[in-house]
């Protein structure tokens, strides 16, 4: 991949998320061998998250320090940003401290574009508005790929909020450069109008949708909107689109559950469906880091 | 010690605790010395606590780094836990990310035990609600071990608020089993009706409770308490139970004054005893990162 | 350098100066270079900020990484500091786990010089109320020796809040020290009354400042403080004060424009100036990195 930058999925072709996949495998060797390798020995991983995050700061962090990179962490609440310093000039900063990649994540779609115009450090997309999630999309197409033989063909049904669904969007342009069929589902409030022209199949009921799947994925709902008043409540939700054991069933016999987590249990799923045996939602969190040191190990190649 | 996890002292046996102390005195000398060691390389050591701490915080933190671990801390605050992910959620994606030892604070007693059940990842309980603070105990254990020959037949005297204090009651717990006299002492207001079925004798008088003592061991008032306008006053609680050079005189001529810390100075204990040369307070400090090493040496080990 | 703790410029010697430019020169070339480097193996740095800061405490940080330095960072506002705990009392915690440089930013003039009295760590001020900012003068003065042949006689207008500017105060002491004649320029109302008995020359007037410079500095403007319905507004001092690409024609042919960041682009520096060629700002920031590596380094060589 010679790429400085790591912003979206829909940039990348076939076989660059194939080296992604095949380089996050080699790793996930070190994650579950001996933890300790200094290939970044002397790079500087720094993250820059504008949305707060634990679970995918702390993947690159521990991803970061698996390989022996120096890691730094900006918490932007009490930074320079506050005091309102241009994202260039904070992201500059960074770079002038000798950072190799930043990783950054904005509730402004297009802000890692913009960042990595300006810096010749690397700019990871670690989620932007409503746009992308990149890692999460390589991370799930890692998870599928080994569980399944081949992408080509393979029935992937996503359910849930799509409309501000970034993990939603960079797995629909991933799966389908792999050659999967995408099928989404979700209420209809919550549905893009123009959703179809992304080359994906709209269902507005979930049992259509998750019949003879081959991968159910679940999306996280922002109980915040939903609390709002909008259509669907929590409990509409959780009856006419939770996954559950009953309607898994529809799904291909050898069909696996995935969910970006954290879930909110029994309203996406069900915790009898995510503690089931084909759920590989916490495999997907394993997978994370693996697929997060490999990006770290492609982008910093390219810089030496 | 084969044990997964450190949850509490009232589950050790007097060999485990020996253990842990026999270990401590080794790391000790790493400390003092070069502090540097590779022995935990490779492992991952992550703290979450859901309750605000730094000084205990940042001793597991050197404990982990000065052995060469991996650390990795999650802010509660903004993390997926304020997102409404559950406790057992949580510890179960840390644990997907290799955590080899979660070390975690919660205000609700048990907390630590429950996440225990669901990981295999090591848990060290960094104090749990009212319960337990179990390496708060090892290490004053270690202090004490220290400067006095044996704990057999020691007369230790803790003096404060007993009712809300995890720290007395684990070293009610931890001393009792080494062989010590623990008399505990407070106001009635803070002192818990049965604490004398715990083996303990309870007073109602600092002088009486400090008399003849080995060690005396004050304990953190929680001012928030005092000031809501609670018997003892904070002014009322220096004068009745305020830890003075006076009061040092009635203990042996050889007795030593502890405090776990943070000391409001002048309340629990006067300046200057605190600052007097028979106070181990700040050895106190020292002592617990050496336990902290200890305890993640040797769950680590039995992870190998 | 023969001392415990880097307090400040004004009681430096011009051959303590040149001692840590002269390292800094050298750790440069890690930080150019190979980015890693065990000078600091077995040592504890620890940053305690009373103040919020990012730019600062990171390339701390980074400083203490390079150089393989055990780092650690204690959040004030989750700390024990919060429950009441003494400013000494947190210090010598801290000293206690093994720290043996305690780096230190509190918005009170003198408390770094009180936290040392009480403790053997050594420590760094990174900036205490209006009094110094020690390591923004040193990285101040390695850039312009990176530029000039020479101090002496060297002409340096700094221009903006003198009064409320720590780094004015330490820049002006390290630059005076060192041969260089030093102009400070402002609106009347930020300007301290016996600015001249530091042995510079005051202008209330930009232009007057600025010719004839071989470095001209502007410094960070408060906006919170310029909000609050104090003359100069922001556009008044932006007319007023601002330094622009005319200004700039009025100093040397070859003279350089530096900022300590971040900016307020267009208030204290126009976009364009901050910009333009002789713009030094960015290699502010790596040389920022280059002092606190050579900082960290000599006091910790005296510690061995």
């Amino acid at each position: 991949m010679n790429r400085k930058d790591l912003l979206g999925i829909k940039d990348l072709s076939k076989e660059e998320i194939l080296e992604v996949l095949d380089t996050a495998k080699e790793m996930k060797k070190i994650l579950n061998g001996e933890k300790y390798s200094q290939i970044l020995k002397g790079k500087t991983v720094v993250t820059i998250f504008f949305e707060p995050s634990t679970r995918t700061r702390l993947s690159f962090e521990m991803a970061a320090k698996y390989l022996g990179a120096h890691y730094g962490n900006i918490e932007v609440a009490t930074s320079s940003v506050a005091k309102g310093e241009s994202l260039i000039d904070t992201i500059r900063t960074v770079e002038m401290m000798k950072a190799d990649v930043i990783i950054t994540r904005h509730n402004m779609s297009g802000a890692p574009h913009l960042m990595a115009k300006y810096t010749d450090a690397s700019i990871i997309n670690a989620g932007d508005g409503i746009n992308e999630h990149p890692t999460q999309a390589l991370l799930d197409m890692m998870t599928i790929r080994e569980k399944k033989k081949s992408f080509e063909g393979l029935k992937v049904a996503i359910i849930g909020d799509i409309m501000h669904s970034r993990v939603a969007r960079s797995n629909i342009w991933g799966l389908k450069k792999m050659g999967a069929e995408v099928r989404v589902a979700g209420p209809s409030t919550l549905m893009p109008p123009q959703i179809e022209k992304m080359g994906v199949k709209a269902y507005y009921n979930v049992e259509e949708a998750i019949k003879d799947a081959d991968v159910v994925m679940g999306l996280r709902i922002q109980l915040e909107r939903q609390k709002s008043g909008l259509f669907p409540s929590i409990d509409e939700y959780r009856e006419y689109f939770g996954i559950n054991k009953e309607r898994m069933k529809l799904a291909k016999a050898d069909a696996i559950l995935m969910h970006p987590g954290p879930i909110n249990r029994n309203v996406e799923v069900t915790s009898e469906a995510a503690n089931a045996e084909y759920s590989v939602i916490e495999e997907q969190v394993t997978n994370g880091v693996a697929v997060r040191m490999a990006l770290l190990k492609i982008l910093c190649e390219r810089r030496n």
